[in-house]
């Protein structure tokens, strides 16, 4: 998606090796304008698909979450919680989530009333990398009944094995931007 | 609001004697339609205010300052983030929010890359009790010079202080939902 690339090229900023921060316009400040955009694309790539809910992830799913919903009739938006311990109750599904950048793992956890086996569900999410938190949604997900029909995310580190590791289990990836590599500290896209 | 109170009337559930859940269409499951409504309601509430920032606080916050942001000519939105920690550095303003509900302290940040002397700002919440959350807000959107024009929040507890303390900083409030009491466990809107 060509909006989003000019944006990263602009305005993203790689802090460490391989680390790109876009805290400009997609997780610390929001660009609403440009996340609608983003909404029409994957309404675009998902049509036909009968998507009936759309589950991400706090924080930074929901407003990309909330804002793409409209290009789908409004559609309900679910999005996990995290949880620092791991205390479980018989009211919600729960999965593990490893983060590779924060070296911790957390507990992620969906209330049972808002899956249910009708569902046919998009997972959005900001980034794509090692794909832990859209395979830890996936795994909650289908625990419900219901089916992943995608995922949709705005940014994808390509170098990294998210994309094979979802696919593997049958579920479709878009992305929006894909990050090839990064080279003398800049953000090389596909 | 009409439509938000007849909502939470129908769908609210008063879980313990003060505490009321929304989860079905607020804090975990997000109704985008009422959310562009509340949206087109603080429009109207705050117009002619030049409002050119909305700020809210994860993660609760964010759907509705994002779906707001359309009806005020999709200026940006920042959310403040929490961590755990107190380590703070300078290149963001911090506050720290006490949370009665969960009865910890907890430090909120925002980059100030996001917020200077030119801002108007709107500060967006789902809730508003004793007005922990938004006066944290306030005190760090201060700090970096910018102006806070009002507070603006789907549900308000009546009976609690957070409307006049932030009023006591000549900020106005406005809710789109007030509860008066809850009486025999059923949540009595004014």
């Amino acid at each position: 998606m060509k909006l989003l690339k000019d944006k990263i090229l602009k305005d993203g900023i790689v802090i460490e090796p391989n680390i790109l921060k876009v805290d400009n316009f997609l997780n610390h400040q929001i660009d609403v304008s440009l996340m609608n955009e983003m909404g029409k694309e994957f309404a675009r790539r998902f049509k036909n698909e009968n998507i009936n809910k759309i589950v991400t992830i706090e924080a930074s799913g929901i407003a990309i979450a909330a804002l793409t919903s409209q290009y789908f009739n409004n559609i309900p938006v679910v999005f996990a919680k995290k949880q620092a311990s791991k205390i479980t109750d018989d009211t919600s599904y729960f999965a593990e989530v490893f983060s590779f950048t924060k070296g911790i793992s957390s507990t992620i956890r969906i209330s049972k009333k808002y899956l249910n086996e009708e569902d046919r569900v998009l997972i959005i999410d900001d980034f794509l990398a090692n794909g832990e938190a859209a395979l830890g949604l996936a795994s909650l997900i289908k625990e419900s009944g219901a089916t992943v029909i995608g995922v949709g995310i705005a940014i994808e580190k390509g170098f990294q094995d998210g994309r094979s590791k979802i696919n593997a289990q049958g579920i479709k990836v878009e992305s929006l931007a894909i990050i090839d590599k990064f080279e003398d500290g800049k953000v090389i896209l596909k």
